[in-house]
């Protein structure tokens, strides 16, 4: 216990964090695209999806757009990305269920189980860009055992604003220095630390792919280091 | 199935339909009074406490004062309460602790079997004037398996406020119509059918002690009427 015997709640990012979206997004396009004999790098497909929202988002922060939720900044990167690659067989339908592959994204090996391990000890919830039925559909589809789901959207700030991070304190009423924000991020956690949080640092190292680097090295914002929810459990429990 | 089976969502009122209230607070004051020497009737304590917060959440609606949540509504009314029974004898730390009594009601007996069933099948949340850290700490302290906590301070609107409703559909993300509040008072689902919901009224007999009467008449606003948990299961699915 000793330096995390305070800790009430863990928030989660999700997004690579708890689950896979590169691998889940790249697997539902591909089956559009062989259906119709079309082929494309959709691994690329999915991570230009991804970085795609950012702008979009910096839009919404900077007060150019009014908020606009996960969702539809999803849609609106995705129709971008369909006529950038002349994609015009997907139907209106199956682009609106295609958009909802983010709510259909396959948990780490480790999340389902390492979440039920410390819901026993901790309020689990997520701390998320993703609206509230993406998370809600998402925690439905991977067996995510939340106690709750935290999101922008409930603040209509996304992260890094601090306020998406000081709503968790808020409104869990726990301090924010005995709140572990768990990220697979570093930028995440130098957010959350700069703001009185305790950090956890889960690196997944096939977020991006597998032919990709990251960053493991230990950081005076990172509290904790865990291979995964599992070891997270182990390492705030010992 | 039949006219039911477009029902995504289950929103449920939590005082009295999901957990016994009044039991449980008259057991945790009438505890420190016991230690006291000091005799009352804690059940009426209870039932006190509880319309007492009704007055003060209508200055919250009226403007008069500012979104207030109800934990702090709670401490207003004890505070009051203390003072008219001539009780001194509790320090503030167990004051404190004893307005968190309201984070550790105990379900009803069919709550927890009931909606572990209900959850295999529908997205179950709290709609509720509870404020979020205690229908999470009751959650943890009750076994109650909510995909999600929703309540009237992620709006600042208490209910019967049609914003608090719309706000369920909103963040879920589905039709009124295909969601469905559950309740055991007949206002609230007067209120959700008012703006386009299903309702389900489940009577809790006791929430109101052994010596009261409830009416259990159907009513024109009223989509389906179950004694408890288990039963609105089964009328749900069948």
């Amino acid at each position: 216990m000793s330096k995390f015997k305070n800790i009430k709640a863990l928030t989660f990012d999700v997004f690579g964090t708890v689950v896979d979206w590169r691998s889940s997004v790249a697997r539902e396009i591909s089956m559009i695209g062989t259906k119709n004999d079309f082929t494309l790098d959709w691994a690329k497909f999915a991570d230009d999806w991804r970085s795609g929202y950012v702008p979009s988002m910096n839009r919404v922060k900077n007060g150019e757009i009014e908020w606009t939720n996960l969702d539809h900044l999803h849609r609106m990167v995705l129709d971008e990305l369909l006529i950038k690659h002349e994609i015009s067989f997907i139907s209106d339908e199956d682009k609106e269920h295609l958009n909802k592959a983010w709510h259909r994204l396959d948990p780490w090996q480790d999340s389902v189980a390492g979440l039920k391990k410390l819901k026993g000890q901790f309020i689990i919830t997520t701390l998320s860009n993703g609206n509230v039925s993406l998370l809600l559909n998402m925690a439905k589809y991977a067996n995510l055992p939340w106690d709750m789901v935290l999101s922008a959207e409930l603040v209509h700030k996304y992260k890094p604003d601090p306020e998406t991070y000081l709503s968790a304190s808020r409104l869990l009423d726990i301090p924010m220095n005995q709140v572990m924000m768990v990220a697979a991020h570093k930028k995440d956690l130098f957010n959350a630390k700069s703001l009185g949080m305790k950090t956890a640092y889960i690196p997944r190292p096939l977020e991006n792919g597998p032919d990709t680097q990251i960053d493991t090295a230990p950081e005076d914002y990172i509290d904790l280091i865990a291979i995964d929810f599992l070891d997270l459990h182990n390492k705030l429990t010992i």
